[in-house]
């Protein structure tokens, strides 16, 4: 370690810190050690795989350093643990890098490490490790989730067939629209429907137990965080496949729908944001009425919203607005690039 | 995503980036998916359980943001795999988050890459997954080790005996002295031995192997990362014992020895000082030829060093120096804390 650097500050030691914020929510799974060891120890129950999935969150790039901590604890944890739902993985437990300013205030490492149990508890994965360091930075932030699925029943991106129905669960667009509100837009709609939108973009809703009914049901999957054309797109570059989705047929919140009954431009925008958290995912048409009920039976509506088809020439994912293809370019704008 | 920050700067996008870079490494283990799904899928050897660990560094504080991107790599690497070797795992995969300044140049990301894939390959620990993002502030990055253990056989700190014998592997001091000599410190001594230190601080040789072959012989193990008596003293707490070792019998390299001659009040920094990365252990007495032929199989040298005491009242780790007991606050000048 270079910089022996003992800025005081007003945090206590790295074990202290540990001790006092992050072990409690350990404390209730035994091969946590407490996170008093050099590793946790899982076990995977026969006949099942290990399903893991790390995402990184920086201060001012994913989320703004005034956020609730309780907030940022909890969509870390949703972003992984949607990753997991997407495979139908069931969540085991889970490993967190903190990289904290120097100024981090005990106060909000206690709503952080609130928020962080709140959702640990929530999705049945315990925190079982991690590692706390200062920073110079930004507040950075590295969630590993780890899961277990059945051996042969993983719903990969690269499974999707010709001929299969693409399904969506829940509501498309919300998430971009959140973001929207996030940044002080949409004053034009009423206060109870930009706190929807809001509460959508900071508090997604990871869909693990639409993803456990669906195991066995459906060829390929993938959560929605580029954007429902991207992340569809993915599937269709990994399967290589094309897609064809009725636009008309993509379902969205009363809130989304007043916004585009204001604005109907912002249709790309519900179409290709980001940020939704739902359930993307291709399936045999004759599975359609027991993905429907899986839906039901977990109370998040699913939608059958197009068809995988051949490749077409012009690109993997066609969007028809009635009976026009809308062009893919303009569908695009609101692709969120990192570098 | 609040920021919408497209700078194009010098890298190409998350997705061509991780293509790039990222993914020839992840290529030969199928259960990576090609970093290209939602998740890395893995298998548990049957009877065994997954021990996993995470450790975030940050440029600045647990490097030098000019430090060569090979060896940023191998360290971030080794520092994991030898939490693995403390408990006797055998790597199976890892993740990485990185969260890159907009800075950071392909001819880094070129060397860094390089670093990783040659440290995974000789560690057989494949990347299989990870988040690559862009950071306002310092380089930080976090990596998660994951491995495999025979069930019931994990030496964890907690398992220490009163009347066992405290091994360590290797030699202790050197990561603190490299450290001293990155910083342009220890100019009396002959360049072989400042490089060898600098390397061993640099580039510390987790005992994965060594780990290996001590399964089933011993009682509780760590790895030396904050010093051999802090360490010790980590054993100690967890096991509910006190430990007593001599000075004299911590086994040095030739350039330790050499700065100890120069200035004997170097011995609180080798005994103190971290990042050496070997393994320190507590076994049966009765094991200790089985120990130290375990040790010559792997071409590592095992050193009896002390016993596990009946906890003392004054605290938990004696160092005996001859007959006098060295006081315990003295020998923590080296200690490094974060906050």
């Amino acid at each position: 370690m270079i910089a022996e650097s003992n800025a005081p500050g007003s945090l206590p030691g790295e074990f202290e810190l540990i001790a006092r914020y992050f072990a409690p929510i350990a404390s209730a799974f035994p091969g946590a050690l407490g996170l008093k060891d050099d590793v946790a120890l899982l076990d995977l129950t026969p006949g099942h795989r290990m399903a893991a999935t790390t995402d990184a969150v920086v201060a001012g790039v994913h989320f703004l350093p005034d956020d609730p901590p309780e907030l940022i604890a909890k969509k870390l944890v949703r972003v992984n643990v949607s990753d997991l739902a997407a495979k139908g993985a069931k969540p085991l437990a889970c490993l967190l890098a903190l990289a904290l300013p120097r100024s981090t205030t005990p106060a909000w490492l206690d709503a952080f490490a609130k928020g962080l149990a709140e959702d640990c508890a929530a999705f049945a994965m315990p925190l079982v490790g991690g590692d706390t360091t200062a920073t110079d930075g930004p507040l950075t932030l590295a969630l590993t989730a780890m899961g277990e699925v059945p051996e042969g029943q993983v719903p990969l991106r690269s499974g999707a067939r010709i001929g299969d129905r693409i399904f969506v669960s829940g509501t498309i667009g919300d998430g971009a629209l959140g973001l929207d509100v996030a940044k002080g837009g949409l004053g034009e709609l009423a206060a109870p429907l930009r706190d929807h939108l809001l509460r959508r973009y900071r508090l997604p809703e990871p869909r693990i137990g639409l993803g456990l009914a669906l195991r066995g049901l459906i060829h390929a999957a993938i959560d929605v965080s580029d954007g429902l054309v991207a992340d569809l797109g993915h599937i269709c570059a990994a399967s290589g496949v094309g897609a064809e989705i009725q636009a008309a047929m993509v379902p969205m919140s009363d809130a989304a729908q007043m916004a585009l009954a204001r604005d109907p431009t912002r249709l790309a925008q519900v179409l290709t944001g980001g940020d939704d958290y739902e359930l993307l995912f291709a399936a045999d048409p004759s599975q359609s009425d027991r993905i429907v009920e899986a839906g039901i039976a977990v109370g998040v509506p699913v939608t059958g919203i197009g068809f995988i088809v051949a490749p077409p020439p012009e690109g993997a994912t066609r969007v028809k607005i009635g009976d026009q293809v809308a062009v893919e370019t303009i569908l695009r704008f609101a692709g969120y690039k990192h570098f």
